[in-house]
């Protein structure tokens, strides 16, 4: 295949625009599927040649691109965002979907209208505005309102880094502040606190001056786990086993009378089953579960006694609603979150990358991601798996 | 036993007060347990003769009061409010609580220092301001605290009327009120739909446009139970095995449509389990479901995708938490009730009384008291027992 050089490129007007039209007219590669189904059955690479750029166009190379878990329903057909099977766009017979809604990009070169609104240049990085836009690819052809210019370098902010911030840390944050107003002192209460979403509710729970206590599952390395959720600022580990016993409550009781005898007022939740249910138990009268996730694959059961005698409110979020229907407060959002990172204040995700390097055949790109998509599916709950191009 | 005349009796002031007195040394007989456990195994009838009237003490003869589910709860023990244990105030040597919550007075007597106050005059009828009263019995000395004057007629309303609005229509129009801003079109979906709450619900809605689906189990007469809904205002009434079922999703939204296609806000459940969350299921995106009973004794279970994706909140409701907590506007919204019955808005749900007369003796009493909660118990859901004095 053609080797593509993406940068750098010329930056003088009108120079660069034409080398690159000369360029990209090699192929882009894309992960993409026909019918909805198993990700490691219906996922395939299709390779297709760039359109040419037009004046308003802004072409991107896709430097990280993580593998999300709605990615993974949506591959399903069982997310509720559905994709545009195109044929037309991307040189294909048959209706195809691209896969993939978050990433972050490099512009490589910018129409002629573009350019004159110096919205983004040559070198800038960029977020998804919007879900939906087929992020597992190696180049595509944007538009600004697709793209929100990151105002970081990649010394500040590492493209990984950002690629899996606009997710994770946004539904923590705005978990955190948009059901319950809490106070420095309250608590909240979490299952799958190693998730993304989970360590970055530590974190920044821990900025705010808010005692967390954080349900893990059981497993060998307990300890390891516990140390490590621990040094992100989390107040209390626990295993489902251990909240799972209803002499536990007791601890939990004593440990918020020692810490000031503050409430509850918040659960999170990315399980459903046994987990969510027990954190609702736990919860202050007056007190508010938020469900984003159904990784039990069970769902969310609650005693009456609890909804009424109790009152426990039960919400859920989804981050994908929220910010296509605010992009403006997303990038304020996320531009907070790009700032903690920054600042030191807010760790990565454990992550493993997995990357496309331009002497791979189409075969092997394909492989190389349904290995990552191999080892999000057998587990690694806690390490993100991102797709990289350097 | 000495018979006992309560009215009419004389209105002079000092006459009454002193005639009263020696007519009320008499026994007070009242519905009372030792111990929490099954209704039918731990009621005991007690006698006890009536303290004297203190100055500020007012002498009530209880006229109607009713067997809600709350009392029989709190006699199991499984209620958050626990009656108090008490010895002297009844004379008795073992701790005895006093069941029943709700119920309707007539003034019989008042203190003198009461009686300068005029808020309560004999002849006066009163419903309970507070909860755990203890207001199966014949007659009590209560304090102005613990009244709420009724400003109707007899002939404007029963007192078995009185003694049933107080709870059941008030929680339905808290309910429609507090969670959704439900406008004329809208509509709600209920389980339960011919108990006492779905009742008054479905009246309270008719009475401002509101549209409501009302779900009741299956049964030999259910079409005269569907009749007798629609009677009382409800849109459309429906089995819990037709809305169990997937394909009835489409007729609900064909009514829905039809009748100008604004949304399902509001769902109201008096049952936990499957019915609960079939209503859930029919929710429009964003809607609310409040939980106020668990008569089929089950969780509320629901999808972590209705939560996450369609955006579904679930609360429950308590009436006596509130009420306990804003008397005041207790005593506004009770009164807009009474309103309604007056103008014969609101009919009343169909009711069993149980008569205490003066010739029971205290084990008839005792029997003629456990037939009605027998009759509660074995399922007279929809039709309300309420003992009576005349």
């Amino acid at each position: 295949m053609l080797p593509i050089r993406v940068w750098p490129l010329p930056r003088r007007p009108g120079a660069g625009h034409a080398g690159l039209r000369r360029l990209f007219s090699a192929q882009s590669k894309a992960i993409v599927y026909e019918t909805y189904g198993r990700p490691l059955d219906v996922l395939k690479i299709h390779s297709f040649p760039l359109p040419d750029l037009g004046p308003a166009d802004i072409l991107v190379k896709f430097l990280a691109s993580p593998i999300n878990p709605a990615d993974i329903n949506q591959v399903e057909g069982v997310y509720p965002l559905k994709p545009r099977f195109r044929t037309t766009e991307i040189s294909s017979a048959t209706p195809l979907a691209l896969a993939g809604n978050e990433g972050v990009v490099e512009i490589v070169d910018v129409g002629p209208q573009s350019r004159l609104h110096h919205a983004f240049n040559p070198g800038d990085r960029a977020i998804m505005r919007h879900t939906l836009f087929g992020t597992w690819r190696s180049f595509a052809v944007a538009a600004a309102q697709d793209l929100t210019r990151l105002p970081f370098t990649t010394a500040q902010i590492s493209s990984v880094q950002a690629a899996t911030a606009s997710v994770n840390p946004t539904t923590a944050l705005n978990m955190l502040t948009d059901f319950v107003d809490l106070q420095p002192g309250d608590w909240f209460i979490q299952t799958g606190a190693n998730s993304g979403v989970g360590r970055a509710a530590i974190q920044i729970a821990a900025l705010r001056g808010i005692n967390s206590i954080n349900v893990v599952r059981d497993r060998d390395d307990i300890d390891n786990l516990k140390q490590d959720l621990s040094s992100l600022g989390a107040t209390h580990v626990v295993t489902d086993k251990e909240i799972a016993d209803k002499g536990f409550r007791a601890t939990i009781k004593s440990w918020v009378a020692t810490a000031g005898g503050k409430q509850i007022k918040l659960g999170l939740s990315c399980t459903g089953g046994d987990s969510t249910t027990n954190i609702a138990r736990q919860l202050s009268a007056g007190g508010h579960l938020v469900s984003y996730g159904g990784m039990a694959r069970k769902p969310v059961t609650v005693p009456v006694s609890l909804l009424i005698f109790k009152d426990i409110h039960l919400h859920g979020y989804w981050l994908s609603r929220w910010s296509d229907a605010h992009p403006d407060e997303k990038e304020t959002v996320v531009n907070q979150i790009f700032d903690w990172i920054n600042q030191g204040k807010l760790k990565h995700v454990p992550v493993n990358t997995w990357s496309w390097t331009d002497d791979l055949s189409d075969d092997e790109r394909l492989q190389v991601f349904k290995h990552a998509v191999k080892t999000y599916i057998d587990g690694a709950h806690g390490v993100k798996q991102v797709l990289v191009q350097t």
